[in-house]
C-alpha cells in the first residue's frame, strides 16, 4: 500500500441537508485517527475556503462538542455554490488551490456535495494529476433531491423524506378537522427529480397522506390537474395535493413561472411560490377553501425528524471516503448499494468514478409513477420506507435542540 | 353532593392544536370511569354534531386505540366554527340542543375550545337554566394563540411554541450556510396576540433564533421595519425576522392586506401571505436574497414536536373538567395557575367563570416587549420556557407517527 502522508481538507458544497454534518463528522473523526493524515482542515464555505486560505484546524475542536455535528443540520463549515470552469478555460483557481494545498501539505481532499461538487472534485483531481501533485480526491455525496447517479440513494434524502411524510400526515389531520371541506396544495423541493414529492406517498400508505402527487418526471397538464382535484374534492369533500417545485409543462416551462407572465410589469411576480399559485387557480375553479403550503427550508434542515438510518449512512459515507483514500483510492465518490439480508434492509458502500457521477441526474423511474401521472406505485414506497427508519437520540438542552458550536480556529 | 346521573357530551370547536385530543381523552377516559356518567358521547364537529344528532358512543371505542388520541393532533371528533346568536335573538338552535340533550339524557356538556367556544358554552348553560333543564356545562380551554383570559397559559400554546422555536433554530442554521448573505421572514400564527411569534425568541435565547420579532401588540411601522432589517443585515450579513400574521398599522389595517390595494383588480391579491409580501418589499429595499417562510398549518398540528408538559396539562384540563362537573360544578372553564415549588415549575388548575372568559383576549404585556417593539424581553422567555419542557414518548409505526383511528359509531 502506498502510504501517503499529509493534511486533508473537508469541504461542504451546494444545498445543505439535515445530516450533511454527519458526513463531515465521519470524515473528520476518521481522519483525526488516521496515521497517514497529519492535520484535518475544514474549508470555510467549500472550495471558496480553499481559494481564500480560510481553513479551520479541526484537531483543535473539543471532541465532545465536535460529536454534536452528527445531529446538527446545515453545512456547519459553510457551503458555497461556486462552479469552476475547466482549467483549460481558466486555470487561475486551480493554481491557487495548488498553492494552498502545497502551503498546508494537503494530500487528501474530501468534498461533500451533489452533482456540481463531484464535477469540482473531478476537475481538481485531474488538474493535480496534470501538474504531478500527488493528492487523493474523494467525493462524499449528499442530495435531498436523491438525484445522484450510480448510488441506490443519497445521504440527506431520507431525512427530508421523513420530514415530508410526517408533516404530511399531520397536515392531513388538520385539513380534515372541519366539515366545510378544504383543498391543500403542498409544495415540496425537487427541481428536476420528484423523489421528495413522491415520498409524501409514505403518508398515504399509512392512511393519512395526499390524494394526488405530481412529479417533474411527468409533463404537467393544468386542465388534467384541475379535473383530478375537482374529482377528489367532489367525492370526498377534501383534497390534498403534493407537487414538486419543478413540475413543468410539455414545452419545458416551469408551472411556477406561469404567474410571471400574468403579472408582467406589476412587480409582484415573486410573491408566493408554486403552492400559492396553484391554490389561487383551484380557488377560482372550485370555489372551495384552498390553502397553499410550502414546506420551504424546513424540509432540508428539520434535523429533529432525521432518519437514524440516513444519519448513520451519512457518517459511513464520510468514514469510508477517508479509509478508502488512505488505502490508495482516489477520484471516486462513495455510493450506496442496497442489500436485503434475511428480509432486512442493509446498506453497503461502493466506489463510483467521479467522472461518471458528475453532472448526471437520476430521476424517478416512470414505472414507479402511476399511469395517470398523479401518484406513485408501491415499488416507490418499498424503496423509500427502509431509508427513513429509526429515530436518533437527539441531544437537547431545555427541550430544544443542542446543536454543535465549533470554535473554528484558522490553521496556521 | 348532588349526584347528577346522565350522559355527557364532549365537543371540540375552533382551530385545532397538536394536543387538543389530549384534552378530549382526559374528558373521555375520566367520564368513562365515572359512576355518575351513564354514556360518553363525542359530538361530530362540535355543536353542529349536537344540532344534527351526530353523536359517537365513545364507550364502543377500543381503549388502547382511544389512548392514542393523546398523541394525535387536530380535533379527532371534528371541529366547527359556528357562532350562535343569543337565545333572545333566535332560540331555534337552543331548542334543538335541548331536544337532543333530552333524547340522550345528557346532563354534562364539555366543550373544548377557545374564546368563542366559551361563549357558546355560556349561552347553552344559561338557556338550560332558563328552561329548568339540569345540565352541567364546563369549558375545556385550548388556544395555540394563548389568548384566553384568566389562565396563566392555554393548552396547545406550548406545543406550537416548541414547534416554532425548534424550527426557527433549524432555519437559523440553514440561513447561515452561505457567505452570500440572506434575509428570511418567518410568518407565525397569531391574529391579535403575539405569544407565538414571541416564542421564536426561545431560539434566540439558545443562540440560533430571529434577530427581530414583530408582534400585533405594537403598531407596525414599515419604515422602521425596513431600517431595522437593513441595520442587522449590514452588520451581520444575515437577518432573520419573525412576524405575527396579525401585525397591523397604527390605524388598525393589517399589514397582510397591503397588497390587496397594490394589486386591486388583478385578482392576485391572495397569492402568498404576509411573509411573501414582506420578503418582496425587503428584496426591493436591500437587494439581498430574501426568503419568505410561512410556518402555516404545521405549527398547530406538528404533534411530533409536542411539549410533554403541554400534553399532560391538556389531559389534566379535560380530567378536572369532568371531576369538577361530577362534583357539582358548572359554568366554569378550567384555568391554569403557575406555581414555583422548590424552584420547579408546577401547574395547578382553577375554575374560571365562563361569563368572564368568553370573548376576552389576553395579550402579551407591553413591558415584556422591548422598547423598540422589535423583540421580547427575558420575562417572556422565562414565562414560556417551562411550558415547552419534555418529549412525549410518541407511538410510531415504521418510524412514522401512529395516530388514533376512531371507529366513530353513532349512539342510538
Amino acid at each position: 500500500m502506498n502510504q501517503l502522508r499529509g493534511a486533508c481538507i473537508i469541504g461542504q458544497s451546494g444545498g445543505p441537508t439535515s445530516v450533511i454534518n454527519a458526513s463531515a463528522l465521519g470524515v473528520i473523526e476518521t481522519a483525526l485517527k488516521s496515521d497517514a493524515i497529519t492535520q484535518v482542515l475544514g474549508a470555510e464555505h467549500g472550495i471558496k475556503g480553499v481559494l481564500n486560505d480560510r481553513l479551520f484546524d479541526m484537531g483543535l475542536e473539543d471532541p465532545q462538542e465536535l460529536a454534536l455535528l452528527k445531529y446538527t443540520p446545515s453545512s456547519a463549515l459553510g457551503s458555497c455554490r461556486y462552479k469552476m470552469a475547466g482549467p483549460e478555460v481558466d486555470d487561475t483557481d486551480y493554481k491557487r488551490i495548488l498553492e494552498v494545498f502545497k502551503k498546508h501539505d494537503v494530500r487528501y481532499f474530501f468534498y461533500n456535495g451533489g452533482n456540481d461538487s463531484m464535477d469540482t472534485c473531478n476537475k481538481i483531481s485531474k488538474y493535480m494529476q496534470s501538474v504531478g501533485y500527488e493528492c487523493r480526491v474523494m467525493g462524499v455525496p449528499k442530495a435531498i433531491d436523491n438525484d445522484l447517479w450510480g448510488t441506490d440513494h443519497c445521504p440527506g434524502f431520507a431525512s427530508a423524506a421523513k420530514y415530508i411524510a410526517t408533516s404530511m400526515m399531520e397536515i392531513y389531520h388538520d385539513v380534515h378537522v372541519y366539515d366545510t371541506g378544504m383543498i391543500a396544495v403542498v409544495e415540496i423541493m425537487g427541481r428536476h427529480a420528484g423523489w421528495l414529492a413522491g415520498a409524501s406517498a409514505l403518508a398515504s400508505a399509512y392512511g393519512a397522506g395526499p390524494d394526488l402527487i405530481y412529479l417533474p418526471e411527468v409533463d404537467f397538464d393544468m386542465e388534467q390537474f384541475i379535473d383530478d382535484v375537482k374529482r377528489v374534492y367532489e367525492q370526498t369533500g377534501n383534497c390534498i395535493v403534493a407537487v414538486s417545485e419543478g413540475i413543468h409543462y410539455k414545452d419545458g416551462r416551469f408551472v411556477s413561472e406561469a404567474k410571471v407572465a400574468a403579472n408582467d410589469g406589476f412587480g409582484h411576480a415573486q410573491l408566493g411560490g408554486l403552492a400559492a399559485l396553484l391554490a389561487e387557480i383551484l380557488k377560482r375553479e372550485t370555489g372551495a377553501k384552498v390553502r397553499g403550503i410550502e414546506l420551504n427550508l424546513l424540509q432540508r434542515c428539520g434535523a429533529h425528524l432525521a432518519s437514524k438510518t440516513d444519519m448513520e449512512e451519512s457518517y459511513l459515507a464520510g468514514r469510508v471516503a477517508v479509509e478508502s483514500a488512505v488505502h490508495g483510492i482516489s477520484d471516486k465518490m462513495i455510493g450506496f448499494v442496497r442489500e436485503v439480508v434475511g428480509g432486512q434492509y442493509c446498506c453497503q458502500t461502493k466506489l463510483i468514478s467521479l467522472a461518471d457521477v458528475a453532472n448526471t441526474e437520476k430521476k424517478v423511474p416512470r414505472k414507479w409513477i402511476n399511469a395517470a401521472g398523479n401518484g406513485v406505485e408501491r415499488p416507490f414506497i418499498n424503496y423509500v420506507l427502509p431509508l427513513i427508519q429509526g429515530e436518533p437520540d437527539l441531544p437537547r438542552q431545555d427541550s430544544l435542540p443542542r446543536f454543535c458550536h465549533l470554535k473554528k480556529i484558522l490553521a496556521k
